[in-house]
């Protein structure tokens, strides 16, 4: 029987919707919205995998993955996937002066730094996707406006920019989210949710010792408050969750944030896998 | 004379446009975009202020804020200010079933929790702004979409969940940006950036050790990669950059980080403000 894989819609044209289906050509691949009720039916299991985007190297982390993924019960990232995102710049070939570009908010976003230098009267308008903001200026014929998307949605239009320009090295990473937890590869990351039952100065000193002391990498940090005015700490770390010294890592952790063991929820482990390496994919 | 104030667009009727207005309304205020776009011209004193958004509760920090004030020459962090966003969401008097919800993006996001409760199935469109989404509703008779926007907005449409369901304790942080160092009120925040010269195992340890000492709180960190495989941490911390603990906490890092002096740039303060509390303010 085919896997049931749900991803990130509302389309297969998503860039969620095309690494889903590069990586899972033969499931049968549901478009679903928005990213928790991913994760909640596959949690549920109506779905046995999910796709969804983690982080973008410009616009950085997706805080609702993030944030739904510690309310699951099941669910853990199982695998990390990325895809470059090439932006190109492009208006209709009798363009009159541009002093509008559309595009998606986070397209917009990625290629502000350009947008700013190249372009700094114009104004900025965020529309629902990359071929929405193509499909306007063909349909309306408006020649005063650019449209951020990929160079195949640009279709018939000039380009006026490209991706090593507008918005060099843009990559996206997406995860894959499964109920069973990975094998050890030897070259894993792990990514944690760290929950400090008492807010004190000193946290972060109790939090990134033990990981020091065991030399393990951290790759990532954030911090986010929680409703009930403490703090969530996510980590990405080189390591696997069956490792030696990663168990020996988190139990010094645990024990550096509540000594008495009082509590079960310090720390979460949203899931281990193969590290792809995407920042040096580019 | 007045003072020049530019804020994030594309008009006065955008969050950032009501608070601006509220907090400078005698000031002549420009609309501007994007984020970055403010910063470089209150850099290059077109403007002698700049509004931005820093943080929503929901959807995290506004990393295009943190990584263009890592750019700036003069420009700094003088205030921070915030505004609750009350959602609500709305559909016409006379609707059918509800399976779609229009609105923006960030709107989206921050109602996720309930839409997926409530509205499992509904196909979530992003628009270009919350006020679009309404004037859609009721320009196309929509009768099975419902808005996510305020309830000034929802104007003769029937609310169907109000903020307190929908998206309780939303509020938007934002930044007033200008060229003056402030004083210290006694009860100050500062935002920092630090860039370790070198990546490596420990990094952590050196950058939280020197603040636990001190026993100055921090209140945010964040890891964000740079063009170059390095790191910087965005850090915000309780007391003002003139602060003789702070300084002092300051020099101890960038002696861990950099023992030889031998970098300019380890630490860049991003502006020290008067802390508003504003997470209290609910």
């Amino acid at each position: 029987m085919d896997i049931k894989v749900a991803y990130l819609g509302p389309t297969e044209k998503t860039y969620t919707g095309q690494i889903t289906k590069s990586i899972f050509p033969d499931a049968e691949r549901t478009p679903i919205q928005p990213i928790r009720n991913i994760m909640m039916q596959t949690d549920a299991l109506k779905f046995d995998l999910g796709v969804i985007p983690l982080e973008n190297i410009y616009n950085g982390h997706v805080n609702e993955t993030l944030d739904s993924l510690l309310d699951m019960q099941s669910v853990r990232i199982v695998r990390e996937v990325s895809m470059k995102i090439a932006h190109c710049l492009g208006a209709l070939p009798n363009h009159a002066q541009i002093y509008k570009i559309m595009s998606k908010d986070q397209g917009l976003e990625q290629c502000s730094r350009y947008l700013c230098k190249q372009y700094p009267n114009a104004n900025l308008i965020a529309v629902s996707s990359t071929d929405e903001a193509v499909r306007r200026i063909k349909e309306e014929r408006l020649l005063n406006t650019a449209a951020i998307a990929s160079e195949e949605s640009l279709d018939k239009l000039e380009i006026l920019a490209r991706e090593d320009k507008l918005c060099p090295n843009n990559r996206t990473r997406f995860i894959v989210l499964g109920r069973e937890e990975t094998q050890a590869t030897g070259d894993d990351k792990t990514f944690l949710a760290i929950h400090p039952p008492i807010d004190k100065p000193g946290i972060l000193v109790d939090i990134s010792k033990p990981f020091s002391r065991y030399k393990i990498n951290l790759e990532y940090i954030q911090s986010r408050p929680d409703a009930k005015k403490g703090y969530t700490f996510y980590i990405e770390l080189d390591g696997h969750q069956l490792d030696k010294k990663v168990i020996k890592a988190m139990n010094k952790v645990k024990d550096n944030l509540d000594p008495k063991h009082k509590h079960q929820d310090t720390i979460k482990i949203l899931g281990s896998y193969a590290n792809s390496h995407w920042k040096d994919e580019n």
